[in-house]
């Protein structure tokens, strides 16, 4: 398997970006994103994108030059139209502006629409985690997942992530889809041959099924896969509620759509909370501290050998990947192919 | 069973508040918020609460005449310190003040420490709803639920809560406990003396049960029921995720505790975001409109007769209990019991 290191991956993607038409400086957003989601161990938001993104450009629905613009504004909040540019860039001006204005305010709220994908949520939480501050992020997405009680796809997979500083290391990174599971993991089943757990989906039928192929449409290569049968909530009707709170967060306070009408991009609202707005940045820390050393010292479940905080098994990885970050074969030679037929040819040998 | 009226019930628990020393207005307060929580058919959040105030308040944990106070401001948020005073009057008083910076900023935020137990958490979304605004909470409470991976209480049921207007009809109203169940529902099985589904709890050794009575160490009437094992997160680390949030944004930020230090009473964090800020009223009522249609729109899954929004079953019940609440025989006898107690004696026939 080709392994490459961070910058190298990163490079690659941003100089592919730029030879689509993408600014350098925008190009080098989405090469750092993606590259810091295989570092972090998520790569099915990583360099594997990348084609994906490039057949979009092609295709004319992300314009790599387009420009987000603010187009509504009050002290602590703002309404970001991304102009079908690229995601990856307007959702990073989003959580900058909602930390900065969290900082100015207290807290700071900011809302994004007519967005192409955006990644790795925990990346713009992140960003106000290391601004000293506790990020918020609700985004939605096309429909796959049914309604708690229902058999047909009404909702996203409309995922919410949360980061909070931590004194001295990483963040809490909280990153989770409200559906059992993302749709990415049932398609790898369904590639490997292999049976899925039961409660993940129902067939088109709406009966519960452990075939990952009864999710699908029958397909052939030039009919890639289709859902036909849905994706279920996380925990029954508390993941279906918090599909919902992204649905109309990202969706409708943002004047764009909800998940149903959305045929691809995403709707999103960032926050970013001022911690100091609150109590001393000493009491937080102190109590942060505790909370995860007392997590910790907990006796551990069968099948577990110790307890992590959430985010703690993607920074493990990404240390764990510093000197260099394996990438599937398919993978690297799609990029290589696609890379080819926009004449970036000095890929780096993996 | 007893049957009273709404009215008939936050009557008798306000002139019982009052009797055990709450000013007028403040016993009001509590009167609303647990009658409306039966109303709601969250009875567990309703009058069976008023004895365990009134034993607070003798116990010296509640102080009804205490007031509370904004201890640090900023334009779009606060920090409020109850004073150990009555929860449901601060943690009204801390979302009202959200609204109030929401509709200044675009969004209000406000932290509560020192609050006793501050009851049902969606009466406090609702309002920001009311005033037109989407309003969410986070409250953490006392430690009975395991991280993921770990067999020992650190975390409590620490829930969150959501409320988004709807036109012309009730908001969408999401309110869930972090974990699978909340406590409550392992004891009424231990009472009836059935067993529970697996994933609820584990034992005190970690290992998963089907038994209530494995939740609690031996109990006497003198020694009332203690957590030695303990409640499973909801959705595995989804769950454990949602708790740590609470716990941090209602425990850390406000400069109070988490919820491993937590002996009784609630940190909170309450948000109202102000739609106008964001698009405008007539773009987000569409967009709401038509996904309630979408969502009720989708067949049923085996067991159930519609597609309910969050919020919806809450609200039928209100309807149905609007000629009158049954209320447990046991409950109004010790209200009763508590009421005579502080020489209050016209309770209603029931």
């Amino acid at each position: 398997m080709p392994v490459l290191t961070f910058d190298q991956l990163a490079d690659v993607c941003a100089e592919i970006m730029e030879a689509a038409g993408a600014p350098k400086q925008q190009a080098h957003v989405v090469g750092i994103h993606l590259a810091q989601s295989n570092l972090y161990g998520v790569d099915s938001h990583g360099v594997q994108n990348l084609p994906v993104y490039i057949r979009l450009i092609r295709e004319g629905r992300i314009n790599p030059r387009s420009e987000w613009s603010v187009v509504r504004e009050s002290p602590s909040t703002a309404l970001i139209d991304a102009s079908w540019g690229i995601g990856q860039v307007s959702a990073e001006a989003a959580m900058k502006l909602a930390i900065e204005k969290g900082a100015a305010t207290g807290i700071g709220a900011v809302g994004l629409r007519n967005s192409n994908h955006v990644g790795r949520l925990g990346h713009y939480t992140e960003l106000a985690a290391q601004a000293g501050m506790i990020g918020v992020a609700y985004v939605n997405t096309d429909p796959t997942v049914a309604p708690w009680g229902g058999t047909k796809p009404r909702l996203g997979t409309n995922p919410v992530s949360y980061a909070m500083p931590v004194p001295g290391g990483h963040p809490i990174l909280v990153d989770f889809a409200s559906s059992v599971v993302a749709e990415g993991k049932v398609r790898a089943a369904l590639a490997r041959g292999e049976r899925i757990p039961e409660g993940w989906i129902v067939d088109k039928d709406g009966r519960p099924s452990t075939d990952p192929a009864d999710l699908y449409a029958p397909s052939s290569p030039s009919n890639p896969l289709s859902i036909v049968g849905a994706l279920l909530p996380a925990g029954g009707y508390k993941g279906y509620g918090l599909a919902i709170v992204s649905d109309v967060l990202g969706g409708a306070l943002t004047g764009w759509r909800c998940s149903v009408d959305v045929e691809s991009g995403n709707g999103a609202l960032f926050q970013a909370i001022d911690i100091e707005s609150f109590s001393s940045r000493s009491e937080y820390d102190n109590r942060v501290r505790k909370l995860i050393a007392d997590i910790k010292s907990s006796p551990t479940a069968p099948g577990f050998k110790e307890v992590l905080v959430p985010g703690e098994p993607e920074f493990r990885t990404a240390e764990q990947r510093k000197p260099g970050i394996p990438i599937p074969e398919t993978t690297w030679s799609q990029i290589r192919t696609v890379g080819e037929s926009l004449n970036v040819r000095d890929l780096p040998a993996a």
